[in-house]
């Protein structure tokens, strides 16, 4: 579902909110209005936390720039003017001042996370006069000049968009004549020149000077962070996680402190649980003498928080108490950014963490536990859709130890998100986008991956790059999709322009396989097996926990008894949906399939029907043998009848030996069933009306494979659904024929036992919707079929919609996939108009869904608000039903 | 509409109804209990005419005979002999005496008129000793073993399954025996002969006697009646027809009156106006010394009512008051059947005549002269449906008159059924039925018709016979339908075996085309052109009296010029839908178009555009001209691109070639448009998200063109219309660049004169209507498109549905082809949804409906109820539209 926000409060015309320990107004407001960073700087800052003062604009302020037609409201300046007096103030600083200059960060935080998608420029308030001023007063000309040439850079790049690679062209130059290798090793005078060279290079570039009136450097800052607001970046991310309704981004404006002022200095990024596994511990990673984004960049790869007692064991330990600090406040797990000045700690962000799904549930669990959060407050917070992560394959144990063994390793990286992936590898996002649309599995491979690889993450069955820590852009974007990861794989050396990679000599490209474990780093040259999860412990309890206040029932569709098997033991409580036409397609089916679509007569298509009958039940045993004790709807033959016939000449005259037909008499029936619009043709229960033989042996496999079982003590509870219906007699006169069917076999066998078998119907008609009140009178239950329901309701073609949906989600003309989230204005009226008509005239009607949405947690929650008795979803959402169907239950309980 | 009667009424178990001019039990009851013919034979005897006395046993019975399993009920016969005992005591007669034996006709009669559908058995009574009385009685015994021989063949035929070959081959026989050649010729002792004969061929293939027990013969003959009902031939004109609901049959058990009991003697078929012309004419034919079935079954050719003066000028006389009675009683023309024995007249039928459509609107002008009924009466009387007669093409005077110069008449028959028709000869029903399907045009050409023949005549575009005058099967069953027939062609000899026919010694086959005009029975060799039909008179009448009871607003749907000037002629009052696709076929622009879809740069593609831009300004010049002062609603591109490029290789090669492209890469972007099922994918609105600078072209051509047209004092009223919409953004978003680019051009041409300009949605997606509340926000116009909401929301791919459809039909599954009769109860649910959300949010609207339903009665009946504003139909369809409009506002008065 999209991910949409209440529209922020109107404040009052108020445009900044002010943080400092003597004055907070930002605290207690809403998200929406100051934006996450906004409102936990405000709250850190309330509840006594060490945060560097300073001052929020709010995203009314980015709303109103863009519908002024990008003009910064008037009075704007006033404002940010008095805010910046007070930090003056309270810092005994002066911005711009030649002796003790006020520096300050410049940040956007809209309300919820978009990492790294837009603009941010430090050191603001340098300019030739303040950093001598700086120099002096830190006494550090070094450390002065690197802040002016970041500045410069940053400023340049981000606010005038001059290319960051002319900066860093000088920068080499500048490093070339020092004869030194690491930025850290240019000298103060380097770096004097280098800001003279960078101001030239901004000259050159802009037309204009470098900005010395540190007010203009700050307006145009803002300005540039509301643009980056609509950045291509910006816009794809909030399309690709679905993010809508926002007004804007608020910007951050902060002083300033340093993490790169000597060695007593350092930064770091930090989770207050470890965000992988959901272990209670604290969970991070620091580099010494550096700012903070060379931890999030991954330039430099920095220390474990755990090795930071052997730097500074106090700041350790503050640390520690500022995490339980934030847990008890925000009773969740934080992801926070600090920095130490001189020895001095400085918090500068927090918020609730992103997690692994695993990683959400053991949360949950520890603090229930904890006594942190109670268990409604615990199923609410594990993002439903998230469970599937632990539910994702891992490499087989067997083949991973017969790997290791005989080391087939390649190299090992950071394990920056759980799961395994195989695929091939590819160089470019854009190349994983293509190969991807075009079926393949790719593993995208990057040295670091930026926010431009985002789709190419996304599009990737993992995600494997050279440098970068845990919490690099491509580690923390992974684990926030449950994708696959493995980072800081040093050992690999990549070529972009020639799209290989080599490690330790040996190069692949893109057409070999890899195969990479993101729980534990290694990469392995070609495709090796994965296996199943095994899932227990704190899965199980929040399952438990999920059935204990849901109301929902939970069902699956299976079409074989190892898919109903799987389905049973992740908890569903029947089949919903029982698929009989892929039976058709075993090689041993398929001729008697073929020669009964060929027959002409109804004697020859019953012969070919009677040959199918052993085949069919038989699978209806095993399957209601897995299912044993629990219901099991099997739906009839459902797609047209060409999709069982061969297309190609060749297969046709095989087929035509085969049969003893010629091969023109196989092409004028295929041209015959040949249809403008198979999705709605001759199909569903019109094949029945058509060939009632088709109903007889369906039915009569189903029967018989019940009395089998039932004389194998095993309690089959068969359903038949009929699909496809639009008209209420269509489905009473396949009803008479069905039942019919029962009476016939059971008087045949001479069955004596009890056997209940429900007869209902899908509906997946628009039509069906409408009339349910005549249908329900002819059904028992009724399956919403939102899958068809959804392209007849829309006129949306499943098979065709990629040629204009992506259009319509960037122009946002729709907010999500229709097929993957219900339509809950449009088909949800036809699905709750179906519950209500349907048992206005059959109160007993069992009602479920077995679209795909029936595994969605936003749709599941709509069914739980429709009246449905169940949802019905693949074996591998059954959970999630679960989970979701339970926070639906709660969060919607009188 | 299915021609659906209401349930009859319960009678409290009472299963016949007497008549006669003492007792009349069926007076004043329902055609559904009684069926038409024996209601009427009692309002007959009411009213005093001479009506040879008898029963009838009801339609409940029937049903009850096949609820029960095809048994008659328990105390039916002796219902039935109380009532035999009845006629006895009032004729003096005796069942099966041997002296004055009473004779009965036993005949099927249902609610709705089914023509020769259903089984008669005459003469029934007679038996070897009853035969011998009734020989003496009359002193006339070659009549008496006449009666006889016929009813063994009919009672062998009929009742007992013999084929009547083996009883016309015995005749045969005789005939040859006796050197005579006319039946009549035979004399007494032959007919003697013939009847020993008869029996023996029915005792060889019954295995049984003929059964002398006259009540054997009366009950066995109601049930071969009842069985009848569900004969193959029944079910097929109830299938054709449209007639569903039916209880079933009632039989009609009525003393015997003869026609053949010499030159006094005779019988005949009459309308009490003509029905063909509506002339207040006395219209019929009579055979002298005949049966009735000779006269229907077109066996002896028949005299004209008008020549019976010259035979019998009193009973002429009395007819002609009994004609005046008749439309007295009924206020309607009737259609009766009577016979003469021995210079006494006795009425045997009358019921409401089936008329041509020119018919039925002359009459119902004329009875309002006449006083007769009113004006509302008058419309509604006229079936709608058939005004499309008066509107069918005829033959071309000009051609006409050359070819009678030029003596191309073949021959002249009876003009039976008027209008002309074009096509190939075929021989067969069989064959008519087949080579229609296959596409062709044919003509059925054939002997006579038999209810057998009714498939091959309802395929046919016409219907020539040899044999049958103006009342004969034939004739009656065209006229029904308004099909041009052509009846009585005596010069014509016709071998069916050979499929060749014959006149004046020269043979035409299978692939000869001959034109017929059903206005003059005229037959031609070769095809000649036709002309459109003059309107004025009592049609122009009807149309005013039309215009001033409706309440709906008529338009027409118009894709050009010619169409659109055709339709106001027919009195349309705007265009409801202009389709714009069809303009871009032609030569001169499909390169342009072509041009426009290959391109894969939006620059390239608006350069196409461009190209087209002077055409659709053109086209739409010419119909806002054509439409003066009347809104023109254009719906903007709607069909897929792939729909404009060639899918063959040699003309994708062409194409190639003056594009200077490669082959392949038409044939790729062709594969890249191919859709799985079209009808849902990326056509309609969804294009112009696409692309769009397709809607801006085109909302671009038509402001100029009605900026051009305004600068010619042309009052041209565009409407918008924007196809395909599902959500109200998608609407809003396109609305939105329409009203700019309106905005665009008019600024652009300096306009200053008054142009309003409408934009409004197709609904014709499902979800639109279900979301019309909204959708109306942004719409100043709906137009419901039931074509693709009948797809949508049956499901049902109109290219494909006779796959299915025809079951349905048979099983009685749908009633009616939902794409030319509205669905009301699904499809009518959506429309309404879709009328009352709409003008919830938008009290302005304007609400039309442009599918093919805008033009079928019943359809235009729903759309007056649901509270639209108007409907929109093809041109021809217009008048019916206008005449349907006034009938339902008369019939929905308050």
């Amino acid at each position: 579902m999209a991910k949409t926000r209440p529209a922020a409060k109107a404040s009052n015309g108020k445009m900044t909110y002010y943080f400092s320990k003597t004055k907070t107004e930002g605290k207690g407001l809403s998200k929406e209005l100051l934006g996450g960073k906004g409102l936990n700087l405000a709250e850190m800052t309330s509840i006594g936390l060490p945060v560097p003062p300073g001052f929020t604009i709010t995203t009314e302020v980015c709303d109103g720039y863009y519908k002024s037609g990008k003009k910064l409201p008037a009075g704007l300046m006033d404002e940010v003017r008095k805010n910046v007096g007070m930090l003056e103030k309270e810092l005994g600083k002066k911005f711009g001042d030649d002796k003790s200059p006020l520096l300050v960060s410049v940040r956007s935080g809209a309300a919820m996370s978009m990492p790294g998608m837009m603009n941010t420029i430090l050191n603001l308030g340098l300019n030739d006069v303040s950093t001598a001023g700086l120099a002096n007063a830190t006494q550090n000309e070094r450390f002065a000049y690197d802040a002016y040439r970041r500045l410069i850079d940053m400023f340049g790049d981000v606010v005038m968009g001059v290319d960051h690679e002319h900066f860093d062209h000088a920068f080499g130059k500048i490093k070339a004549k020092y004869k030194v290798k690491a930025d850290t090793d240019v000298p103060a005078e380097g770096l004097i020149e280098l800001c003279a060279a960078y101001k030239e290079i901004f000259r050159k570039y802009t037309g204009k000077d470098f900005p010395q009136d540190p007010y203009t450097q700050l307006e145009a800052a803002v300005e540039a962070v509301f643009k980056s607001w609509m950045g291509a970046k910006a816009v794809t991310y909030r399309e690709v996680e679905n993010i809508r309704g926002l007004l804007g981004t608020a910007v951050n404006v902060q002083s300033m402190v340093y993490g790169n002022m000597g060695d007593d200095s350092g930064t770091g990024v930090a989770f207050t649980r470890d965000p992988n596994t959901g272990k209670n511990e604290f969970f991070g990673e620091f580099l010494v003498n550096a700012q903070g984004e060379d931890v999030v960049a991954g330039i430099r790869t920095p220390q474990p928080v755990a090795e930071m007692p052997k730097w500074n064991k106090a700041i350790h330990k503050q640390l520690l108490e500022i995490k339980d600090i934030l847990e008890q406040h925000y009773t969740d797990m934080q992801d926070i950014e600090f920095t130490i000045e001189k020895g001095t700690l400085f918090m500068l962000q927090t918020r609730n963490g992103k997690r692994t799904g695993t990683a959400a549930v053991k949360m949950a669990v520890d603090m229930v536990k904890e006594k942190l959060i109670d268990e409604k407050k615990a199923i609410r917070r594990i993002p439903a859709g998230d469970l599937s992560q632990l539910l994702l394959p891992s490499l087989d144990t067997k083949a991973l130890e017969d790997a290791r063994e005989k080391k087939l390793v390649l190299t090992i990286g950071l394990p920056a998100s759980p799961g395994a992936a195989v695929g091939k590898l590819t160089f470019t996002a854009e190349e994983a986008v293509e190969r991807a649309a075009s079926g393949e599995r790719v593993i995208l491979c990057r040295k670091e991956t930026s926010p431009e690889d985002v789709a190419g993450m996304h599009s990737a069955a993992g995600i494997l790059t050279s440098t970068g820590g845990m919490t690099s852009h491509a580690a923390v974007v992974a684990r926030g999709w449950g994708r696959c990861c493995v980072v800081g794989a040093g050992e690999m050396t990549i070529d972009e322009k020639a799209k290989k990679m080599t490690i330790k000599g040996k190069t692949y490209s893109g057409n070999d396989i890899i195969t990479i474990n993101g729980t534990t780093g290694e990469v392995f040259a070609g495709a090796m097996p994965t296996m199943e999860p095994k899932l227990g412990g704190d899965f199980a309890t929040v399952m438990k926990w999920s059935d204990k206040y849901r109301t929902l029932g939970i069902r699956t569709n299976a079409d074989s008894p190892t898919d109903a098997q799987r389905a049973r033991e992740f908890g569903a409580e029947g089949i919903g949906l029982c698929r009989t036409e892929h039976m058709f397609f075993g090689e041993d089916r398929i001729a008697a399939m073929r020669e009964m679509i060929l027959a002409t007569e109804v004697d020859a298509r019953k012969t070919a029907l009677a040959k199918l009958l052993p085949f069919q039940r038989e699978d209806f045993v095993g399957i209601f043998t897995a299912m044993k004790g629990l219901p099991v709807t099997v739906r009839l033959l459902d797609p047209p009848l060409h999709e069982f016939l061969p297309h190609d000449a060749k297969t046709q005259e095989e087929l035509g030996k085969q049969m003893g037909l010629k091969p023109a008499v196989i092409k004028a029936r295929v041209a015959q069933l040949h249809e403008s619009n198979p999705m709605l043709g001759h199909r569903g229960c019109r094949l029945s009306v058509t060939y009632p033989e088709i109903l007889e042996m369906q039915v009569r496999a189903i029967i018989e494979a019940a009395i089998i079982c039932k004389g194998k003590k095993i309690d089959a509870k068969p359903e038949i659904m009929i699909p496809l219906v639009g008209t209420a007699v269509e489905l009473k006169y396949l009803k008479e024929l069905t039942q019919k069917t029962i009476d016939e076999v059971i008087a045949e066998k001479k069955f004596k036992g009890s056997l209940d078998v429900l007869i209902g119907t899908m509906i997946e008609i628009p039509r069906a919707a409408l009339t349910a009140d005549e249908i329900a009178e002819h059904a028992q239950f009724f399956s919403f079929g939102t899958n068809d329901l959804t392209q007849m309701t829309f006129g949306f073609s499943r098979d065709d919609i990629n040629s204009f949906l992506p259009d319509y989600l960037r122009k946002d003309l729709l907010t999500a996939d229709p097929f993957q989230t219900l339509d809950q204005s449009g088909v949800g009226q036809l699905v709750e108009m179906g519950v209500q008509k349907g048992r206005k005239t059959n109160k007993d009607l069992k009602v479920g869904i077995c679209g795909e949405h029936g595994g969605d947690p936003a749709s599941v929650d709509f069914c739980h608000r429709a009246g449905l008795n169940y949802v019905s979803c693949s074996p591998f959402r059954v959970p999630i039903a679960r989970l979701a169907a339970a926070q639906a239950a709660i969060k919607h309980a009188k």
